[in-house]
C-alpha cells in the first residue's frame, strides 16, 4: 500500500476503506508517512469529505493508536461528559460532582491544553494542595469509594490524533466535520467511558459558529459513539455569549462551587441539568430524562453534590477550607471595571473577545511553556438581553497589572453589542441529538 | 505575513497576491516554509485553481528563485522549444540542427531526468566523445559560431520548481493546469529564450490525456509567456501512439538522424516542420507560417540541416563518424519479435505502456541513480491505421538480457489495440496557441 495512492484515491473523491485508513494512521504514527503527505490528504479530507464508514473507521484507528484505558474494574456504567468548548465553560466542575451525588461513578481524565483559560485540571488547582497525581489502582479505587475522580490524561492517549491535530492547526485543516468529530471521539473513546455526553457549542465562542454546523457535528459524534457500541447523546448549546458570568480559572471554581451551594446563574444551572439528565439516562439510574432533572435538582438543594465535591477534593488532597469560604481562593490584586458607553440592550458579548481579553490578563496558555495566573479573570455584570445604563458597569476585571487589564478593557470594548431596541429571544438550548436523530427545541 | 493564513486564504477560494505568492516561494525555497505547510497549499490549490494573475505571478517567483541565464550576448532572436513529454520523442535532436541551419540560434539548456528513455543529453551521448561539459562563455562562442549548442542545466535553475514539483510527485498535485504550466514556463523563462516554441502533448502517452485538457494548458502557457513579453506559441499534437518507430536512446538518434538525412517517420518530420516554423517565425527570420515550412524543408532537402548536425557534434567532441554510418551507434545484442495474435486493424498504441515496456529493458532512469543502456529499446514495426495479419510483426524489441525482453513483450502486449474494423482518421497535428487564441485544426 502505497500513501501516495491514498492521497490520489482521496482528492478523486473515493471513499478510503478501512485497511488504508489504519494503514495511514499507524504509519504517520510511527513517522513513516511524512508530514507533508499526511497535510496533503488532510487538505485533500477538507474538500472531498468523509462518509460515515471511513469517519467511524478513523476514530477506532486512532483510538487505537495509543492506550486504551480499561475502566472495566470500576463498578456501575461509566458515563463521560465532554464539551467542544467554549468561554466560561466551568460545567465539567459543577456536573462532576452533582452526578456522581446521584450514584454515577464519574472517572473523569483531563488535559491542560491552551486556550483562553487554563483547563479542568488547571482550575482545580487554585484549590490549595489540590492534585491529580496518582496511580491507575487509586484513581480507581478513588471512583469506587467516592464515585468521582479527575487524573490528568496518560501521555499515551491517542498519539496518531495529538499529531494529526498538530499539523491540522498549522495547515488549515482543523474545520472539517469528520476530523473533527473522530479526533474527539477517538480520545473519548480511549478514555475508556461506556457512555458518553456531549456538549457542542454553537455560536462566537465556539468552534461551530453556525447552529446547522453545530447539529451536523453533533449527529456526526453521536453517529460514531452508537456504531461502536457506546451510548451516545449531544446536547446543542449557546455560545454567543460567555457560558455564566465568571471567565478566568479560579473565578470560574467559585461560580461552580456558588451552583453547587444551589447559587450560580441560570445558564450553567440549565446545561448542568440538561447534561447531568442524559448522564443518569445513559447510566440506567433514570428511566426518562424528565426524572434526571428532577435527580440533578435534588442532588443540588439536597447539598449532597456539594457533599461530594468536598470529599472528592479532600480526597485528592485540597483544603476544604477553600470551598467553604470562596473568599480564601486566589485573588487578583486590582479590580477595574469596564462601563456602557450608551444606554441600551446587550444584544450580545462576543465570548471569543471575551477570552482573547482574558488571555491578555494571563489566565490562559498561549504556548506550552505559558504559567498560568489562577487570579485573574473577568465577571460579567450585563449579558444578553439586560438593558444598561450609560455609565453602568458592563464587567469587573480582575488583575494583577494595569497595563494588562487596560489591554483587556480595549479588548472587551469591541465584545460588546448594544442596541436601543430589545434583542430577540434566543433559546440557550438549541437541541438534543440521539441515536434516534435530531430533536430541536 | 504567516503562511497559515495563505493556505486558509487560497482554501476559502480566494486569490493570491503578488506578495504572498514570493513570501510563499522564497520562504519554502529556503526551508523555513514546512513541506507539510507547502503540501497542503497545493492540495488547496488543486481543487481552488489559481487565476492567470496568480499563475504568472507563480511562474516568475519561481523564475527568480534561482539563477536567470542571460543568452543577450548570442546575436539574433534565441528560440527556446520545448516538448511537455511523450513517447518516442526525439524532436529536439532533430529540430535544433534544422533551425540552425535556417540560421535561427539555438540555445539548448537540457537535463536528463527520470523517465521511460534519458534526456536529449542522454540520448546524444550514444554518439561517442559527445559532451556537454563546457563554460558559460564557451556555450555561447558555440551557439554565435556554428547556431547550435547543447549544455547541461546549471544546477541553481528554478531551484524553487525542483523543490515544489519533489513535492507535488509524492503528494498527487502534480495534475493541475496552472501548476504545471508555471512549473514548465519558470524553466524556460530562466533559461534566457526571447521567445519559445512549446509542444504540447495529448493522449494516453502524455500529461494531458484529453485533447481539451491540452488546449487549456496551452493557451495557459503561451498567455503566461506573451505576460512576460516572450512571444509564446503552442503546438499541440497527439501522443496516442509513441513518436516515430523509435522508442530507445541510440535507437531514437538514429531516426532523428534518418530524418535529417531526408528518410524518417512522417509524423517526426511533420511535427519538425510545424514546430520549426513557428521558432522561424517567432525569430524573425520569416513572415508567415508557410514560408516558415517551405524553408525548414529546404533545410532538410539541401543537406544543410545534416551538416549542422554534424558540425554541432564534432564541436562538442562526438565522432561524426557515427552519423554517417548508424550501423556504429550502440546495439544491443538480441532482437526479439513481437507477433500480431490475430489480423486487424491497429487502432491504438498505448504510448505510456510502450513506455514502461522500453523502462524494463533499462531504457530509462527509475531513479536518479539508475544507469542507462543507450542500446536498448523498441521498434515499432506498425502504427495505428495499419492492417496486420496474425503472426505479422507488430514490433522489434532489442535487448540485451531474454528476460528482460521477454518481460518488455508481455507489457508490450497490452499496448496495441487491434480491432476487426477501420480506425476513424485522427489528425495528428491538433491545433495551435497563438496569442491571438486558440485555433483547432
Amino acid at each position: 500500500m502505497r500513501m501516495y495512492d491514498l492521497i490520489l484515491k482521496k482528492r478523486n473523491g473515493e471513499a478510503l476503506n478501512k485497511e488504508e485508513i489504519d494503514f495511514f494512521v499507524q504509519e504517520y504514527t510511527k513517522g513513516i508517512i511524512p508530514d507533508y503527505q499526511a497535510s496533503a490528504l488532510l487538505m485533500a479530507i477538507y474538500f472531498q469529505k468523509m462518509n460515515k464508514e471511513e469517519t467511524v473507521c478513523l476514530t477506532e484507528s486512532m483510538m487505537n493508536s495509543g492506550e486504551v484505558i480499561d475502566l472495566s474494574s470500576i463498578e456501575g456504567i461509566k458515563v463521560d461528559k465532554h464539551s467542544t468548548g467554549g468561554v466560561g465553560d466551568k460545567t465539567t466542575i459543577a456536573l462532576g460532582p452533582i452526578v456522581a451525588a446521584c450514584g454515577v461513578p464519574v472517572a473523569k481524565l483531563s488535559g491542560r491544553g491552551l486556550g483562553h483559560t487554563g483547563g479542568t485540571i488547571d482550575k482545580l488547582e487554585s484549590i490549595p494542595g489540590f492534585s491529580v497525581e496518582m496511580t491507575k489502582e487509586t484513581f480507581i479505587n478513588n471512583v469506587n469509594r467516592i464515585k468521582l475522580a479527575v487524573a490528568g490524561q496518560t501521555a499515551n492517549l491517542t498519539p496518531a490524533d495529538k499529531k494529526l491535530y498538530s499539523l491540522r492547526d498549522v495547515t488549515a485543516t482543523v474545520d472539517n466535520i469528520s476530523l473533527i468529530a473522530s479526533s474527539i471521539m477517538s480520545k473519548k473513546l480511549a478514555s475508556g467511558a461506556d457512555a458518553i455526553v456531549l456538549d457542542v457549542k454553537s455560536g462566537s465562542g465556539a468552534f461551530m459558529k453556525d447552529i446547522d454546523e453545530a447539529f451536523l457535528l453533533a449527529k456526526e459524534m453521536v453517529d460514531i459513539g452508537n456504531n461502536v457500541n457506546r451510548s451516545t447523546v449531544a446536547v446543542v448549546s449557546d455560545m454567543n455569549q460567555p457560558l455564566g458570568y465568571a471567565i478566568g480559572n479560579s473565578l470560574e471554581v467559585k461560580e461552580a462551587i456558588q451552583l453547587l451551594k444551589g447559587e450560580g446563574p441560570e445558564d450553567l444551572k440549565s446545561i448542568c441539568i440538561s447534561l447531568g439528565s442524559y448522564m443518569l439516562l445513559l447510566a440506567n439510574k433514570v428511566a426518562t430524562e424528565y426524572e434526571g432533572k428532577r435527580m440533578i435538582e435534588q442532588a443540588i438543594e439536597s447539598g449532597k453534590a456539594l457533599q461530594t465535591f468536598k470529599n472528592f477534593v479532600e480526597n485528592q488532597g485540597g483544603d476544604i477550607a477553600y470551598i467553604e469560604d470562596l473568599n480564601l481562593l486566589p485573588q487578583a490584586t486590582e479590580i477595574l471595571t469596564y462601563k456602557a458607553k450608551k444606554s441600551g440592550y446587550v444584544h450580545k458579548i462576543e465570548a471569543d473577545i471575551v477570552g482573547v481579553s482574558a488571555l491578555i490578563l494571563g489566565a490562559g496558555r498561549d504556548t506550552k511553556e505559558s504559567k498560568i495566573d489562577l487570579s485573574v479573570g473577568i465577571i460579567l455584570n450585563k449579558k444578553a438581553g439586560d438593558f444598561v445604563e450609560e455609565g453602568e458597569i458592563l464587567a469587573y476585571i480582575h488583575c494583577n497589572d494595569f497595563a494588562k487589564g487596560n489591554a483587556a478593557i480595549d479588548k472587551l470594548a469591541t465584545a460588546y453589542i448594544i442596541e436601543d431596541f430589545e434583542p430577540e429571544y434566543r433559546p440557550f438550548i438549541y437541541g438534543v441529538v440521539t441515536k434516534d436523530g435530531i430533536k430541536r427545541l
